[in-house]
Formats: C-alpha cells, sequence, structure tokens
C-alpha cells in the first residue's frame, strides 16, 4: 500500500488511550491464531507499508519488527479491521515459530476439567534461536 | 469445569492494570476469527463454569453474557491461553452472528490498495435484533 493511502487508514483508526491497537494474527495457511500483539501508530504504517508485520513492543516501549532477531518474520497476506475500528486482524505467511517459546502458535496450551495440556508440538528450542540477541 | 478448578485458573491468569483480559474468540467449525473482546475475573469464572461465553463490556461497565439479548450465544469448545497467560483464545460454537452490525465476523472488512471491501455477506438485520432490547 502506498504512504497516502497508508496514512489514510491510520488516521480511521481507534487507538486506545496508550495509543495502541490489539491486534490478533492469523496463519493465513492453516487458519490457526498464532499471537495476539500490539501496533501503534508507526507500526501500523510500516506494516501497511508493507511487505512485513511490525508491533510496537510494550515492554522494551519500543517498534518490534516480527522475527528481526529470530529470522521468523510475518509476511502480510490480508489485514481486516472490525466493526468498531479498534481491532485488526491480519493474515500472514510466517517463517518457523510465531511463539518466543519455540511453537508455532503462542495459545499451545488448552484448559479443561484435566488442567492444561500442550496441544502442539515444539518448533525449535528458543535458547538455540535467542541466544544471539 | 468445577468451580475449584476455575479459580485456580483464574488465579494463574495475569489481567491487565484494568483487571481485564483480551480474549480471541474463534468459530471452531471454519476457523474464522469471530470478535475480540475482554473477560474480567468473573466473566471467565463464568466462561469456564460453562457451557456460554461471558465477557466485561468497558462501554456499559458490566458483566455481559454473549447473545443474553440477541440470542446469539457461543457456546466453548476449547479454551487455550497464551505464553505470557495474558490473553485467550476462545473456539465456539456461534449462533448466527458474532458481530452486532450482522456479519458472522467483525472482521468483515478487509484493507487493500483499493481501499476497504466487505469479505463477507450479512447474516441479518441488527435493528431486527436489538430493537427487542
Amino acid at each position: 500500500m502506498d504512504k497516502t493511502k497508508a496514512e489514510e487508514f491510520v488516521r480511521s483508526i481507534r487507538f486506545n488511550d496508550l495509543g495502541l491497537l490489539p491486534v490478533v494474527v492469523q496463519d493465513f495457511a492453516t487458519r490457526d491464531v498464532l499471537m495476539m500483539a500490539y501496533m501503534n501508530d508507526e507500526a501500523l504504517r510500516l506494516t501497511l507499508v508493507g511487505p512485513h508485520v511490525w508491533y510496537f513492543s510494550r515492554s522494551r516501549n519500543k517498534l518490534w519488527k516480527k522475527g528481526e532477531t529470530s529470522g521468523h518474520l510475518q509476511t502480510v497476506r490480508d489485514i481486516r479491521v472490525d466493526c468498531d475500528r479498534d481491532t485488526l486482524l491480519v493474515l500472514v505467511d510466517q517463517i518457523s515459530a510465531a511463539c518466543h517459546n519455540g511453537y508455532r502458535s503462542c495459545f499451545y496450551r488448552s484448559i479443561s476439567d484435566n488442567g492444561e495440556t500442550v496441544n502442539a508440538s515444539r518448533l525449535l528450542d528458543p535458547s538455540e534461536v535467542y541466544s544471539k540477541s
């Protein structure tokens, strides 16, 4: 998307009191929900211009290109806005694992009467990916 | 889930500074993402005990059983917690439309160079559902 169109869309969005927008991230191929994170206006601009997904890290208080350290980049396939214009759904091609614990999705634990069960296989050992940073 | 187990799970969750937990809601059958909303501890307790999904409405500042007015209830099929224990993914059987605008999903608009395009059919006229309340 060109910068003028991106800016127009950014202005139409209702960021929260902290200037952030919750973003649900879904695997374009499998339709699994991979993660939930936040964008500020600049992260949204960069994501709209493409091709990769950017967030705002609340813990590090800075822009964050997903996969910049790990190589596990997300490429945008579709961007959808909700009825209230205060939440985004981004469909992505995800390289390797979205979760810093080494699972494809951050939602790898299911809750039931039996407690928590892991519903996925670990793709990689996080210590081997993130020790580089 | 029984109340003791539900309470144990509620205590393990990291609610935000407002005492709320973002919840991504996914259609169990189609895997479409339907909506994003918030639970407080009591909404989470009620959802865990089941069978329907409860939220906390930030605009009305009260507990909210999804579908109580419209009949468009959500029945829990799976509950997943993310790596940071601060976001939930709930897979549901959704009756009719999740969106108050009459669409199955709140994310019925896609963004592209051509502007916004509606990616779904409207299932119902919202004025016919919500005029009762």
